[in-house]
């Protein structure tokens, strides 16, 4: 059973007279029969609680730099008309006591607290995102990562890899957008697809009638890539679908860098001299992770040119640069 | 000032036991300085209160059924790592006495509330998001509406009014979309917008050098619809930019649609044998709606054909129908 977190905020022009709204706020919290609690908030403003019946709870906080926040949880289940009443009451009460003196009132859709199907997926750079997920089609901890698939009504089902958007039925896009967005002749080539588990590339790929693809399987792809290089073998295509460029540049991230590295590297040594290598970057927020990412690509082992093309993915619900 | 509102929750596969759950987490707390109210909870699982230093609140709650739910909020401004720490030692500690029994774990992006640059935008099926707002451009009560222009760090700056995101300079598919996707010649054409005040339909139509374009500024379209249907001035294409499709089919909506409906009517009056019809609908999960919407269209004052296309547009995180 989940727990709806609702919030009610006022920001305000000026400090609020404390004791007339509390006073003012009174009997709409006794009508409810809630149990009030003010607490010594140590000189931060003023701190009440109230419990309330079927597992509500309050807070309220006049904070002394002039915000109202009131909080209120429920259970799942819970009359949600009764709920709605309790809100609409204290808004407009609070309205009327604070009027004149209201810079902005924000109430915000519910929190689903610990409900059976996860609806938040954060955004790369860290933004709070509540997708309209309705039924979990998979989960697994495999020996890897952890795997869901999640369906979404608008986005249809969503691979989600430790916690991670991966990719949508409604993500064509991501998958054209690594293939060079329509721009490029796949007929007669030989294309190497590394990482793409998901088979998206794959299944747009043969389409477009390729000499050969190659796809390295569940297994990693450095020796492959190796030993291919050992052998002079060589691609016009490589597109890297294996990982996002790292979030962040901090230390902690240096093997996944490293790893970076490495891929490429080796996957400029298998390809043509004409070919073209393509990958994802990572969220167009994530700045410093980016620009770290394009100065890698001036320390290849062979000169190479670049270009960055940023499309909407719809289900990451953030601009990606490809 | 704004507050930071971090959540963590545990969901259990059964219900904990509370009290060495409680006294296990006792040193915790009394590491940062927190007073302790254990509250009354009229018999719905366990529930306490810790009020810290520089403001910070946090509630404990176990309940019956098998979910913690852990919310800590501090003022902006607070120390950074010391409550990542304290967030941290919790988890940590929550993950060692309830080892065994976790279905899920779950920690939120920190909500912000009261700040002075709003993130929190709802999608038009009531969804939460943030969006990436660092600046608030300009902000008008006028005499019709709420107008906010907003600087999203991906999106550019955002047109909302009434608290809706209306169109954002990433947004271009939006604009094409209602223009019929690229494939209309508008070259030597009568075009009529409706609405479109944001100026993105106009921008991109005089490119496609039409014959004329009429756009109606800010004034009530009705009236002006009815004298060019009394004087048979009619158009190529008309461009309905006015209003979204009512979120809701509900009775309070009904002049929502009335003025939907009495718009269709005036257009098709307005428009050649051969003319198009290009408008939009609302977010993709209003089903209902737009299943009504569609149904109006077979209720029009001669027969009409019409097609969809669900388009991604990217300053509204949700699919959209045109």
């Amino acid at each position: 059973m989940a727990v709806l977190h609702y919030t009610l905020d006022f920001k305000l022009r000026a400090p609020a007279d404390v004791s007339a709204t509390v006073r003012g706020l009174q009997s709409i919290f006794q009508e409810q029969e809630m149990t009030e609690n003010v607490h010594d908030s140590e000189g931060q403003g003023y701190l009440a609680t109230f419990v309330g019946k079927n597992g509500r709870f309050a807070i309220l906080r006049m904070h002394s730099h002039g915000l109202v926040t009131f909080d209120l949880q429920c259970l799942e289940g819970d009359d949600v008309v009764q709920v709605d009443n309790l809100l609409n009451a204290l808004e407009k009460k609070l309205k009327a006591l604070l009027d004149g003196n209201i810079q902005r009132i924000k109430r915000l859709p519910a929190l689903i607290r610990g409900s059976d199907v996860d609806r938040y997926w954060p955004t790369a750079d860290g933004r709070l995102m509540e997708y309209d997920i309705d039924e979990v089609v998979y989960e697994k901890e495999s020996a890897y990562q952890n795997i869901k698939i999640l369906h979404s009504l608008q986005f249809g089902n969503m691979l989600i890899l430790n916690g991670d958007v991966n990719l949508a039925e409604s993500d064509l896009p991501y998958t054209q957008a690594i293939m060079g967005s329509g721009k490029e002749h796949y007929a007669g080539k030989e294309i190497l697809i590394l990482g793409g588990g998901d088979g998206g590339i794959l299944h747009e790929a043969v389409k477009l009638k390729p000499k050969m693809i190659t796809m390295i399987l569940v297994q990693d792809c450095v020796p492959v890539l190796k030993k291919f290089a050992e052998q002079g073998r060589t691609f016009d295509y490589v597109i890297n679908d294996l990982t996002a460029v790292p979030i962040s540049t901090a230390p902690e991230e240096d093997s996944t860098w490293e790893f970076l590295r490495l891929i490429l590297d080796l996957s400029i040594r298998v390809l043509r001299p004409s070919g073209k290598y393509f990958t994802q970057g990572n969220c167009a927020n994530l700045t410093d992770a980016l620009s770290e990412y394009e100065k890698l690509l001036g320390r290849l082992s062979c000169k190479v040119d670049f270009s960055k093309e940023v499309v909407c993915v719809p289900s990451y619900m953030e601009l990606y640069p490809f």
